[in-house]
């Protein structure tokens, strides 16, 4: 399967999904065991225009896991943009000629399509700009529920927070339009609900949603709860997040066998006193975001 | 040995000091040789929540040298914790399920014990707060003298200078108290002596000591002066760091086979002119830090 | 050839040149076939007082393509010397001992010869100061005019732009003296003319200079036009710019085989629409870079 750069979410086709998902399950079974792959000849440009500790980790303990060598910066902006007025398509070019593949966090949407249109190595978009993409995201938490439900086809899952600014929530909402019998609550409050682009393209796919401002209502209906973090200030009331949040008394309503999402990093949405439910995901989906980058990593590597 | 996180001095017995002790002496002979050990496929998350380039590298370096991998971050704080309010605790289960080995620096005293009891990977604290631990840089002093001496029963040393906020002072002051007959004088501006603590610790386990504010009334009784900085600030005269500074003319006065060691960095109170003399360790001192920093990683690592 | 530290492109002889020349071809066929030399014992530290990604990443890439490993440090005034005061000797002594070379950028003139005074490892200068020496720079720009032509004899050069402080042109200009038959013209605003000492240094080495401020007046005349940044705020009218810029009308004027060096980054001076020119060689440089970085290392990592 031919994968040039990782771009968007929604370039991965369901074949593609799948054989990411077949990898992602590999990557799993090789790090269990300490071993690694044989990619120490191959070097990763970690370039981040923002800070995010724990993609960069992920990312770089994959590329370690794989047997290959990392180059990081944690802030490029603050190291070469801002400094003397860098292109972006200039350092681009120049970094993609001293290296195998970039993984790019940008601050401007679109930024890892310009990034890719210039690369001579593949570029992977570790997120650029709020609102914008965020695909490993979205491909690791849909690999969460696949590994655990075996089909993605017949979900029904409520997503939960600030849906028109979470890219993670986007992203994830377009991957399952590819899914058959799919039905997505959105819940949120209404001036933060999710934003007709994604709600146009689920009607196209004749995917099954619902809006809705009170998660009582369907908190006992679905397979998997997407949680996602309100940030401070968007409530005039920030006591209103309660209305948003999952705590012990939520979970006696909800399914025995649902699974909890959340894209970390939390507030006060995802009460601690959840991580030990059996139904908690969260950590364990961070931990899949290690190996669904070493698979995205192998397959972009392998041309 | 068992040894599971390593987050302060005096959780080191006495035979686990010898091991250590061992293990140092060995990495120093793998290192001259230019040898690396068989580490490849362990990765390390330097997490540092202060800045340390000095800490950082030595770890860094040490775990390079054992054949391993490093992702690093020199400052985690802007990275994740305050930009988007991520918890330490959640930072730390996330972070080690990706890697083998944590090394932390946090900004709060506490910071690697709360690390430890959520981590998936062994902790080693690289500092939390002024005043908290820095059990490696204790380790370090300790095996400085040890290399040298041989034993440690028996020893006298001096520590100077600002003591009630030194970490580096406190934590060997502790180790110390594990070996016979040890005698220290602290030697300190009134208001910045040796805390309670720590004294009433010594008279516990029956160590000698003793309060002085002249450097004069002891330096040629010692083996050892370990000397530390005063931060600017703290005394209303900043010409009065002078009676807490060592150079060419307390040379003259110490002891021909005495040793000086300092933490370092330095400012006023160790002059350039004494580096050249046969009493000066505090370089060879670094270099320990690499040798004992590899032994300990091989400790935690080798469950 | 023994080589111990790079401190300045004049401490190259020709036969020094030549030998990196021939090196760094020899690791240009070994990146493009993707393999990795025999350093992995070593650690190279990258101590980057000053940022710079493109430089940053242009020597850790060369070190991972032989083989080897980093310890690296964005921006080590703020993490060491700013926040305690710590010494350049101090910090250099101690690295050193921890690494097997040290990649230094320093924000002050002379910082380089500072540091190899004083350092177990050898030192490689990646820029001290403005308008001080970035030996690594002027040898890659050197190195990509002999890769094109074979030979360094009979070159006649247009440096343009800020020429006072341009620490990349000031560097060539004292490499090429180095020698037979070179011409220089110096373009730029009178007032940033290239600076005496320089100028003196060609005279006394019987090399032909003239001071020009219009490119109109040269370009068609020369091999290579060596375009520099003009920093905003130094010219009284900004628009005055144009006159040192490089643009399509400009590419019509100059020789078929002519060559366009940049140092990067670019602003205003050197137009897009120069990109696809076959005489455009600034990104050929900048992989150029990789490879007399990875000879350069070899030649400190043999001894």
């Amino acid at each position: 399967m031919k994968l040039r750069h990782i771009i968007d979410a929604q370039q991965f086709t369901v074949p593609m999904l799948m054989e990411l998902f077949d990898r992602s399950r590999a990557m799993e079974r090789i790090a269990a065991r300490g071993g690694t792959l044989d990619y120490q000849n191959k070097v990763m440009a970690s370039l981040f225009y923002q800070p995010s500790t724990r993609t960069r980790c992920s990312f770089e303990a994959a590329m370690f896991r794989l047997g290959g060598r990392v180059f990081s910066t944690e802030q490029a902006t603050i190291f070469s943009s801002e400094v003397q007025g860098e292109l972006l398509e200039d350092t681009i070019r120049i970094i993609s000629g001293y290296t195998d593949v970039i993984v790019l966090r940008h601050s401007e949407i679109g930024g890892a399509a310009r990034a890719a249109a210039v690369s001579r190595a593949p570029i992977i978009n570790a997120g650029d700009g709020k609102g914008g993409q965020h695909p490993t995201q979205a491909l690791l938490d849909l690999y969460t529920i696949f590994r655990e439900r075996r089909t993605l086809d017949g979900l029904t899952i409520a997503m939960i927070g600030e849906l028109d600014r979470g890219r993670t929530a986007r992203s994830l909402a377009q991957l399952l339009c590819k899914f058959d019998r799919v039905k997505i609550f959105f819940v949120s409050p209404p001036e933060m609900q999710m934003k007709d682009d994604i709600l146009e393209c689920l009607e196209t796919r004749g995917v099954w949603y619902s809006l809705e401002s009170d998660m009582n209502q369907v908190i006992d209906a679905v397979d998997v709860v997407y949680l996602t973090q309100i940030r401070t200030g968007r409530l005039a009331d920030e006591s209103g997040k309660g209305k948003f949040a999952i705590d012990a008394a939520t979970l006696q309503k909800m399914r025995p066998n649902a699974m909890i999402l959340h894209p970390l990093p939390r507030t006060v949405e995802l009460d601690k006193a959840v991580d030990d439910d059996p139904r908690a995901f969260y950590f364990q989906q961070t931990m899949n975001g290690l190996y669904v980058r070493m698979a995205l990593l192998t397959m972009v590597l392998d041309q």
